[in-house]
């Protein structure tokens, strides 16, 4: 029975996909060392992205995590694609493992596809952010309108790890590939001047960086702004009851360490700031909840091929039992195809929704 | 063996429980109609306090759960404990069943126990509540120093269920005893005049009201101000990590659901009071892995009888592992034995001393 109860467990980790005729096996939670989101494309496996563990303190995160020179590089605020080529078809994978219909649609506008002709054996890692993509709030300040593509990473099928960071960037200058910002090479004792760089993120609204040794082990750590911590609660708190709870406390806990270490005074309106944060969605959501009664975000991206905005719409809704997906409106505007959706927050909308009718809650 | 299961589930629910050589049984979970807390003396049971619904919202509140006038008590910011009287032995309960030694140190400085001389089958549940407490930051503002005590309520030994309003009120008058503040009765429509009172306490530092239905069935729910969720955050965010972390997101929608029925308007200290009642004890918490590398809370109370205080320690130990308490002081100060002493919180001292010491976390 334990056995079984073993195996069922491991079987239950992996499951059956399909993109269009295309079949495969999906790793829906790390097993053994294969991330999560590592896919089985009969003999060929995409390996997922590793996830990148966090330091909340840069001299002592950069001592205790690095004994080389690093890399730093810009973390760009969208969503991990992993595109690649499996039996003569590009494809463009998700974090989970899933094929993303919006990106696939858009990849030609976004980079430049030789590279995988050429090199047919790679996988390039890269995050795509803007204003208008299908699956998260925030972006880039520089990604004004649309989304852009940042590659960060290059991976070889069949093959855990990266390539090295100097044959990564051959290869993004060879190809004119769009990247993520190098924005230094430091030895791990230079965390004031890697703290300067986090200033002007911080002031300029980016996110953070990746920190990447220049090892043959090449060990990573990402480190983020106090700004972006704000930004995280002012754009998810409607969804707090879909988020781990400990998602905005993890975030008050960050900005409070980065703050602290690098002095960066303490006045009001950062106070403000942060209150405004919890206070911002929460007021909004009740508005929401009075006049439509549901608490709902509203998305907006465009598509090259109508077929794939009703594709997207199918793998959402496929993704997230919790989220109810309603579309509004998909309209040729010049050479797109525009779609505008809300992702209905059903936790949200039925704790909103029993409070404000007069129900009891215990805690 | 499912039959063994659930008899041990059922039986895990009660544990044996003994102060000085009086041996008893305590309810550590809801057991079928036994909420928690309950206490079997040999035959004499002494109910649990049950746990009060709270609504969130006034209007649909009172209009969804009473369906009779009301009382409007304050609900008084302290802890819980019930007073009887057990084999001709006076006792005070903490909320979970445990024998205070703080309250029944004190009790006669607290109130008059001719009621329980003279009705020895009531128990007596108060709130005790103060600055010098033992057990949890945050007072009402009109108990400046030390400890009061606000009798809610009257229950039988033996019995489930509250003596009526009047019957209560009588005997608190004719014993002398203090009490919770009555601040009105009303129709369930009154939402409006209630919410003046809830307004007026919001401005004083009152945390909010309990209202009781005046009817057999005795419906109760509460209902606390914004200030009073802020002032939460503020005075247990370095507990964050012993409490369940939806304890400070529920917070804040009360806070937000409060303002927007009673149409405060959101202005800048609002938003500030709320970022800083997350910062400072988050900073505070810094400082003190800083200098003291544990983050902890002091407390501070006095006591008639020295062993008490060794007492309270012991049992403030045996009732939580997470928690550990360093004494720091305990002299004799005029009448008193004052103790001071910290609760280090050990899951917030780890994680900190593990980012701060440049550890990774993965979320």
């Amino acid at each position: 029975v334990i056995a079984r109860a073993a195996e069922t467990g491991r079987r239950s980790r992996v499951c059956s996909e399909h993109f269009g005729n295309l079949r495969y096996q999906r790793v829906t939670d790390k097993l053994g060392d294969l991330p999560r989101g590592t896919c089985m494309f009969g003999e060929t496996v995409i390996w997922g992205y590793p996830s990148i563990g966090r330091i909340l303190r840069l001299e002592s995160g950069l001592r205790e995590q690095f004994c080389a020179p690093l890399w730093v590089e810009e973390k760009m605020d969208g969503y991990n694609v992993r595109i690649c080529q499996v039996a003569g078809r590009v494809l463009a994978l998700t974090r989970g493992g899933f094929v993303c219909p919006f990106t696939l649609d858009r990849l030609a506008d976004l980079m430049d596809l030789r590279i995988l002709d050429e090199h047919p054996e790679l996988v390039v890692c890269a995050e795509v952010a803007g204003p208008e993509n299908p699956y998260l709030h925030g972006h880039p300040p520089r990604v004004a309108e649309d989304v852009a593509l940042f590659v960060f990473d290059l991976m070889r099928r069949g093959m855990p790890g990266y390539l090295p960071q100097r044959e990564k960037l051959a290869l993004i200058e060879r190809y004119g590939l769009p990247a993520a910002p190098v924005l230094g090479h430091f030895q791990p004792t230079e965390w004031r001047r890697i703290g300067e760089i986090l200033q002007q993120l911080n002031a300029s609204g980016g996110e953070g960086v990746v920190l990447k040794e220049d090892s043959a082990r090449s060990h990573r750590a990402k480190y983020v702004t106090s700004n972006s911590s704000i930004s995280d609660i002012r754009l998810t708190i409607q969804s707090i009851k879909q988020l781990p709870p400990e998602y905005f406390i993890n975030r008050v806990l960050r900005l409070v360490l980065f703050l602290d270490e690098q002095q960066i005074s303490r006045d009001r309106a950062l106070a403000e700031g942060l209150g405004d944060a919890f206070l911002d969605g929460l007021f909004s959501a009740i508005e929401q909840v009075k006049h439509e009664h549901r608490v709902y975000e509203r998305y907006r991206c465009r598509f090259r091929d109508r077929r794939n905005a009703e594709r997207l719409l199918r793998r959402i809704r496929a993704g997230d039992r919790h989220i109810q997906v309603v579309q509004r409106s998909l309209e040729r505007v010049g050479d797109y195809y525009v779609l505008e959706f809300d992702k209905v927050l059903p936790n949200m909308t039925g704790l909103l929704g029993h409070v404000m009718s007069g129900g009891l809650v215990y805690d």
